[in-house]
């Protein structure tokens, strides 16, 4: 029986057989770059009108701005040449739906193992104030340069409406 | 004048008239996971024919099985019920065209910072060998369950056909 690999294997070859992309540069057309949650109902560069080519995506569960995530965003601004930074995050988002250390223990109980890395997963209470810590992460990593916007985003997966997230006025 | 964010925010507000995707549910409906590189060229869900809703989308520079792609996969399992996994790396990628001691020192003179946090880039000189040290560390960690199939595919950006990296005869 075809697994579920095997069926998008199948899937890709009928891509190959209509491939017309041509010869795309590596840098990225629109010099953007985006953080977005893993979640399935984000197709990102379909509600973004993006199209092959054309930005950087980095998904991770939840969209946050993890130390990998910045490693990202140094090579995609430094050697890439993206200029302007997006963070998304959605509504009923799963990194809402538990605690950290419930999820630690749960695992340590079901692999009977200490805990090892990853030791944080990052689950949230409330969604806008995660986005704005997601933003201040970036802006003040000293090798992300000053000058580059960095705007905070949630998508609503009921409406495909994305939805700023403000700063808070001080 | 029109940022390049704002362009993007434009086509969603076109996106979110049009839409048409109803309530689709929480664990992604093929059960599939997938880590892949945050390449432009990489519209992931088009080339595996992937509906919005499928899978979840893991994407960082190259394509790594970093600590935070970990992280990611073992929320995808064990909350949300993914039962395989695809790494999927590519041709021209652009960790094939630096060494992370060069980016570095690129960084530590450009900011005139000392080394901060990521002090690891995951640049890499072979595409198939990358692609095999990645299952491996999916394969070999104690919180991800032996029987999930994890395969790993290098993506040819010229042709759009994926090609599966198979495991070294021992």
């Amino acid at each position: 029986m075809d697994t579920i690999i095997d069926k998008t294997i199948q899937a890709n070859e009928r891509f190959a057989q209509n491939f017309n992309l041509g010869e795309l540069a590596m840098p990225p057309a629109r010099k953007l770059a985006i953080i977005a949650c893993m979640d399935a109902r984000l197709t990102v560069e379909k509600f973004l009108g993006l199209q092959t080519g054309d930005a950087h995506i980095i998904r991770n569960a939840g969209g946050i701005v993890t130390e990998d995530a910045i490693r990202s965003l140094i090579i995609s601004h430094h050697l890439l040449g993206t200029q302007e930074f997006m963070i998304i995050n959605h509504t009923d988002c799963g990194m809402l739906t538990f605690k950290d250390d419930d999820l630690r223990e749960k695992l340590q109980q079901e692999t009977h193992t200490d805990t090892v890395a990853p030791t944080v997963f990052h689950s949230f209470d409330k969604l806008e104030v995660n986005v704005r810590q997601q933003i201040q992460k970036i802006k003040s990593h000293p090798w992300i340069p000053k000058h580059i916007p960095v705007r905070g985003f949630i998508y609503d997966v009921r409406t495909g409406k994305l939805n700023e997230v403000t700063a808070l006025s001080s």
